[in-house]
């Protein structure tokens, strides 16, 4: 059976659960605490070297990290993914966006305020993710107000990635009333079959 | 004909140029000077709204971001990707460790050193991200001890991704002496058929 080393509570993770539960697939999840080092143990580190969450054990040896690659691993020949090669390049395209511009801003600065307590030598940094972050979420905001989703014409795995922290930006201090598009979007991702959200 | 915009002396630009070439794809180059703010000219955001390169100009008014992605729309199909699922993730999966990890490390070492000159006042954040980088270099040597290739046993796009700041990594700072894997593994990209290097 697939088994996820993670903490539900990671943006990174959650995506991973998301997607299993709408392909309906069996699996076991393993809770991994960052905050007490579980992801820095021997035993953890033979598995993953980056000492990062999630990870996909396929079968015991053989593990995915990386949870864009996971996700594109399970979506692969579903209705998640596509048969076009532009449509695929394009899922890809907001799914590197992702990892590159938007979750080291907008998680980072939920990190700082809710794992951190917003501590005061973090203040400087935390304005630079949420300036950096806004900008990440104009992006989106600005694509959304001639789509209804980010490739393909219909709901995929870079809806899933970009939903996984943006539906919790609000945790690191992010107001999105400005962002109307980007709030039904939200509102559309909810409503789709087998939604489960962080809290199951 | 497809276009690109970009410098071939970023990393991210260089990667798609070398791949055009071993796919023996006609293609234009036009080049943007990023000192110069020319990838933040309005004529330039209409294409790109992040302000990045490189761009593939698949159409007049069809454009793709993202290095990777733009690797993943050409080397679909072809050998340098992969018909097998697991292998098409694995392949990903040091893609997006391309871009999470070893870009803003290795490749911002580089920026600060070779672009920006080495300001005093840069010098804490270079140190912090020569200590990444190493991290980051770290899991890859650990990779090639036993492996030719980053996935699927042959050169792919995963090699093509990690390459592009592995090999200037030196303009940086970073000494590759205690790195004998990674550079076999940089003579054996270098080696590979219709190889095209920075300089052409």
């Amino acid at each position: 059976m697939l088994r996820v080393l993670g903490d539900i509570n990671s943006g990174n993770c959650f995506k991973v659960k998301l997607l299993l539960e709408q392909l309906e697939l069996q699996y076991e999840w393993v809770h991994i605490d960052i905050l007490k080092k579980e992801s820095r143990t021997p035993s953890f580190l033979a598995l993953n070297p980056k000492g990062q969450i999630p990870v996909l054990e396929i079968e015991p040896g053989k593990v995915m990290t990386e949870s864009n690659a996971i996700l594109h691993y399970l979506a692969d020949g579903t209705d998640y993914f596509s048969t076009d090669r532009l449509e695929r390049a394009r899922i890809l395209e907001w799914m590197f966006f992702e990892q590159y511009t938007h979750e080291p801003s907008v998680a980072s600065a939920r990190y700082i305020v809710r794992y951190l307590g917003r501590p005061a030598e973090r203040e400087q940094l935390l304005q630079k993710k949420l300036s950096d972050g806004y900008e990440a979420l104009t992006i989106m905001e600005r694509h959304l107000q001639s789509n209804d989703f980010f490739a393909a014409g219909k709901y995929t795995i870079a809806d899933i990635a970009l939903y996984a922290y943006t539906h919790v930006a609000h945790e690191g201090g992010f107001n999105l009333a400005n962002f109307p598009a980007l709030q039904r979007w939200l509102k559309r991702i909810n409503a789709q079959p087998r939604y489960v959200g962080m809290d199951g």
